[in-house]
């Protein structure tokens, strides 16, 4: 097989377990109790696993929103319309989305790519534009997308990585805008785990409990139109996925190429993280999860996946919002590392084998 | 009644309703579904509330470490010797420990104040020296300190906020340092709420089980002895608490009193938040709960003070550490609410009238 996809595929490798070794050796040097630093020293010892150096670093940092409309919106499944798409899109550009506030606060750069946003975006500014098509098509009424543009939005993803790492790149955070793309995540989740519709989809943007039982019923008939193929993920992608979606498995892909931690953000990039690691198995140890949403479904991927995640604060805005908030948090983890003295360099007596490290609750 | 502590727990009033309403309207206004950024948006509401206004900042950042020795030590009810509370002072005067990392990367100053070292420390550069006693008795015996010198050892902790605020303060975290003080904070719960020893005391920085049971045994018997009214909250102080305990109940106080949110920490942290609601209830208001503890106890806390934390990392260590990572995220809520774009300045269409704001999982 050639093409960028399956070359990407081709080049994840796992973990630096010397690195890994190493960094856990430090952490039990550090002046604390052992273990005491939690997740956060977990963290630190999967980072130097990614990154492949005893310390590792986050400070180049950025944030991939795939903005796509979603053909699917004609039968009703939001609570906005679609033309909200490309509204969020400007606003995103002009630095007023939420997303633009959370990034600056970590200090991340908001990078938007226009992968299949229904409108004409050619003159917006600071806009990627990788435009594969005006929108998905109705899945309803056959395949939302054509298998060699379902890959063409892999690749985008994957080429997103490969650019943004030429600028210096430490770790990338998934996000999306667009209008009905909590329909095709649940869609594409179902197809891939076999999962009841039902289970797997809730309320997005803010849709009722009636229009809930319409957009189950708009997504159970879309599957049964297309038959998407469980052991092909590009098969699932391109009958009930999205372009955003599928953009966004190629960040997933492309990160854990080029040994760069993906932070997972909620529920729709969680249905992209699937499909990333149905593709490539090991792609799952380059993937952070950040926050579980508030929207149902997204804890089935994420036991799915095996990720745990860091918090749980009700969010379910997705745009990577969540995904950047844990930034902070991953970022204290390197600095934990690299930074704190040791028992030795403090002077601090205290041998850990003192102490018992692995205490529970 | 005078004294500083009197005077301060009759200035702490509600908090501010007509900036919170404000705050709360605008959070409609902006461009994302209504309540899609959850917990972020509550606690952007609650620190308008605090602050009394409509949009709330926070920039100059505090850490309020309070160090202090514990004559219970004695009793071998910790893992590592009480000569680490002194070493591990130096340490964070060096910026070596992990509330320092963290502290630095969120932008916080940490404030290491002596309250009870069992050292001289009169030579340490940088340390705020405020030293009551050479640690406290062992409770074991008799009270660990008097009542005037726990009254004492509150008002440091309310005269530090009122110096902070000098300086510029728009949020401080409680930390400590101090050998000892999980047993001295569990006989602080234990005597509040009523709970059995064993149900509010655990492994601290990592003691056996056979250890933890001698734990529970020296506070039971500190508790027989001593006999601290659990209506008097002083009286508990100074018979089975500590000097660190005690000045955090300040901060506490402190902050409710000139309108700055406090972060609380873990366990201990917990204990002193106690402390203080007892001694004033409408103080819980000014509380920002961070993480839950590992340590065994901190969420019987959290559910009597009605908190919910933002994140559970596992982790154990204190100092203020898990205050401190949740700045980041206290800081994203006071952002947004600012800097997010309004449904009309951004142009975007979407009545937020047409979704439902209150969904669950």
């Amino acid at each position: 097989m050639t093409g960028l996809l399956n070359t990407t595929i081709r080049h994840i490798g796992p973990l630096d377990a010397e690195a890994m070794s190493s960094a856990e050796m430090r952490q039990l040097q550090l002046t604390k109790p052992p273990k005491s630093l939690g997740r956060l020293e977990a963290l630190s010892i999967q980072l130097a696993g990614i990154q492949g150096r005893p310390l590792p670093t986050i400070e180049s940092k950025a944030i991939a929103v795939m903005a796509a409309d979603h053909g699917v919106t004609a039968a009703g499944v939001s609570a906005f319309p679609a033309e909200v798409t490309p509204a969020m899109v400007f606003n995103m550009l002009a630095g007023g989305a939420g997303i633009n506030v959370i990034g600056r606060h970590v200090g991340a750069r908001v990078i938007v790519t226009d992968l299949g946003v229904n409108a004409d975006l050619s003159a917006a500014k600071g806009l990627r534009d990788r435009k594969i098509r005006m929108g998905t098509a109705n899945m309803v009424d056959g395949p939302a997308m054509t298998r060699a543009e379902a890959i063409r939005a892999v690749e985008v993803g994957i080429e997103l990585v490969g650019e943004e790492a030429e600028r210096g790149l430490d770790i990338i955070a998934t996000g999306e805008v667009g209008i009905g793309n909590t329909t095709a995540a649940s869609a594409v989740i179902a197809a891939l785990t076999g999962q009841p519709v039902a289970t797997v989809t809730g309320r997005g943007t803010g849709i009722t409990a009636d229009a809930l039982q319409n957009k189950v019923a708009v997504i159970e008939k879309a599957l049964v139109v297309n038959r998407p193929d469980a052991n092909d993920p590009i098969d699932v992608l391109a009958k009930v996925g999205g372009l955003d979606i599928a953009g966004m498995a190629g960040v997933f892909l492309g990160g854990a190429e080029r040994r760069i931690p993906v932070v997972m953000d909620g529920f729709i990039s969680s249905a992209a993280a699937l499909t990333a690691v149905r593709l490539c198995h090991e792609c799952v140890d380059y993937i952070l999860p950040s926050h579980v949403s508030i929207e149902r479904g997204h804890q089935v991927v994420l036991d799915e996946l095996g990720l745990v995640p860091l918090f749980d604060l009700q969010m379910r805005l997705g745009e990577g919002t969540g995904a950047a908030l844990s930034m902070s948090i991953v970022e204290a983890a390197a600095r934990i590392l690299s930074e704190m003295a040791t028992f030795e360099s403090a002077g601090v007596a205290g041998d850990p084998s003192e102490a018992d490290a692995d205490l529970t609750r």
